[in-house]
């Protein structure tokens, strides 16, 4: 029997074997949920096929929370919990709650006094961190760098700043098939002194976490068109 | 045969049993590497023994890195992967070369085009962003506060603005004996609608995720003295 609390279960972020990426515990626990709030039902489904493939899919209720859920219907979700019944809340892909609208509901469920029950799994920011070599004592995710050709320009001398100030290692992504070209626009627009690292495919079969000076990303060959891609700066 | 490679390598961070915050992949990975390079031999060997009680720890050899090793001698401890031998990194707790001397092995490898591999494990500052509701798109880790008084208001200051212009959350830590008096310091100094979450014992036992405004941070009762907890704001 497990606590009713909001468990929130990280989901593989490619297509490598459940028991490479997730826990034990993570496997066992979702073959006793029944509730789930999910980012997408179809992903979902698969995922929990691959933890567990006798799991009865059927005898489960998916709740969708998406970008275009409406927040005045979050709440509702933690129904399940007040009548002793766990939720577990999976995003598309990693860590829930992390960049994805899971977050509203923790905070309705923390509103609340809900119990909220973390897991580990795969954080493609902690793990590019960890593989960089770069600071980890302090440091900032950024998520998607402005479009727009000013904001973006003004951004990327904010984190130049911060990394000469503060020694605050800067995380970022990108709409993965701008990769290449975000790549050519560091090595154009910052010191070619500075090092960048790319974290591609994290736990995926062409997974590649490579450091190097802004001036040997100038004249190295690579392509990270369409991959899920991390970038991170620091001097 | 695994490929010779620096493998970084998460340990438990409470007395949880491995299985429930690490992969199998992880656990069975360990019994095949034999050099690691460790912040605390001590630690590191129980942890080994506990992921796999017929593991022969005399077979192994553990090079210290920790605050007090000489940069110089950091490249060195790289050498059995040129002889096509992996080497393991593990730390005290949590995830290898996020905040601690382990990066600076990372980085010496990254100079010399060796693979880093990064494991999945347990993060304390990603489950405790997970479990807080608060902004997961954009934030920071600040490490510790500064401890002089003038240098800390200015930081809290600082947090308070990237809250509200930027919405990034804030996530920084205190020597555990000064959690208690830090949450009050807090609630003195910042806005009463703020929101704290405390994260505390994360995986172990007494495992304990809050999330409330500080106006109630203030009324209520707690005692963290001692215990490793994350601090993390937003508005």
């Amino acid at each position: 029997m497990i606590s009713p609390a909001l468990y929130l279960i990280p989901s593989t972020m490619s297509d490598a074997p459940a028991t490479n990426v997730l826990p034990q515990f993570n496997i066992e626990l979702v073959s006793e949920i029944r509730h789930y709030v999910v980012e997408n039902v179809r992903t979902t489904r698969r995922f929990l096929k691959r933890c567990n493939p006798a799991i009865d899919i059927d005898a489960l209720t998916f709740t969708v929370l998406d970008e275009h859920t409406d927040p005045a219907e979050v709440p509702a979700m933690l129904a399940p919990i007040a009548g002793g019944h766990p939720v577990g809340v999976i995003s598309e892909a990693g860590c829930p709650a992390v960049a994805d609208p899971g977050a509203d509901l923790v905070a309705a469920a923390q509103e609340r006094g809900i119990e909220v029950i973390p897991l580990v799994g795969p954080s493609s920011i902690i793990m590019a961190l960890m593989g960089s070599g770069f600071n980890g004592q302090t440091f900032a995710f950024n998520g998607y760098l402005p479009h727009d050709a000013k904001a973006r320009a003004e951004k990327l001398r904010e984190m130049e700043r911060l990394i000469r100030s503060r020694r605050q290692t800067q995380i970022f992504i990108e709409t993965p098939y701008r990769n290449n070209r975000l790549i050519a626009e560091l090595c154009s627009s910052l010191p070619s002194g500075m090092r960048l690292c790319v974290a591609s495919d994290i736990t995926g079969p062409t997974q590649e976490i490579i450091t190097l000076p802004l001036a040997a990303w100038a004249k190295k060959k690579y392509n990270y068109d369409k991959k899920p891609t991390i970038f991170l700066l620091y001097s």
